[in-house]
């Protein structure tokens, strides 16, 4: 009955908390009913990573150019390296009444804050500070003076959590994946989303 | 890590719809973490219902004793009978920490509303007007003109929708118990609910 606009969902947290194995894990599962928008980035591939499935990976002329088109939803400068949303796809997807999801860095989701506030905002938080240090020096591809500095940026970005609507901490996968998705069912039953459609059709309009 | 207050969940909806079905099901299941706050009555034990179990079965004169004392968090009366629910259980439950779960009528619905506005609300709609008319029939325990009286105010009811948080649609009991256990997960990872707490732990207070 439901012809309402899809939902936009947004997961960001700190650097190093674990938001791309998490997101991998939520479509690595049949049956996952939203779509994930890939990002944009200028920076570098990672050992595995593959161009149009984990990012869209461009040059900085290439992402300037579409910066100035206005052709992505956010974007941000992160460790030296762009990341972004093409616009296109999300407004695609949402007005067929599909739900998408976002995976994005504190730098982002605070730019979709502000320009689709209808947007649902999870945000992914480590256990503990000192289990985040020891996934950003454990994950071995960065170096100690880009370490320490993703551990700066990381604290301040915890402060970050007070834009968002819900918070998710990511003890196990399995469990963060759990309530991610419990969250995603309990904002599609939210009384304002659906109360006009449903009782005109209660009342047989 | 959280030692918030439990979380206080109110399922009503319009007479007819489900209500006791659902909530018997939720319960069924081993490991469900929330406690059932068993509801007074006046009225007469359907076949098969248990003192105690389903109701606290109680005659008029000790219904309005137990209301003098202030002894109830929501009373209503409704087809000639009271229902209400006894206060003290459902303070010590959340004291202790754990979600108590209400299943009442719309009308207690209201009164909690205004008495503990932080309470989780979740309406429970039928998936059509005729559906609620052959479910009340089809139960055959009440006369043709208490069922017309039924009908009546069930769609009075319906239009109480606006006073509640979530809505489930009862088109089968296993959805509707899916949905209400997602959104109680969901409401557990609310940012206010846990962002003080949340907060103190990762800078080590």
């Amino acid at each position: 009955m439901r012809k309402e606009r899809g939902l936009l969902i947004v997961l960001s947290g700190p650097s190093g908390v674990g938001k791309g194995t998490v997101r991998k894990e939520l479509f690595s599962k049949a049956g996952t009913n939203y779509e994930y928008s890939i990002s944009m980035t200028t920076r570098a591939p990672r050992e595995g990573e593959v161009d149009g499935v984990d990012y869209f990976f461009k040059s900085r002329n290439e992402f300037e150019a579409l910066i100035e088109e206005g052709g992505l939803l956010e974007h941000a400068e992160f460790v030296g390296n762009y990341y972004g949303t093409p616009l296109a796809y999300v407004n695609e997807t949402l007005d067929a009444g599909r739900d998408v999801f976002l995976e994005i860095e504190v730098q982002g989701a605070a730019q979709i804050r502000e320009k689709a506030p209808e947007a649902l905002f999870i945000f992914l938080a480590p256990p503990s500070i000192s289990e985040l240090q020891n996934r950003l020096i454990g994950r071995g591809t960065e170096t100690e003076e880009i370490i320490k500095m993703r551990i700066d940026t990381a604290r301040d970005e915890l402060e970050m959590m007070s834009l968002y609507d819900y918070v998710v901490e990511n003890d196990e996968i399995q469990n963060a994946c759990d309530k991610i998705n419990a969250i995603i069912v309990a904002e599609h039953c939210r009384r304002e989303r659906i109360e006009k459609t449903y009782l005109s059709m209660l009342r047989g309009e």
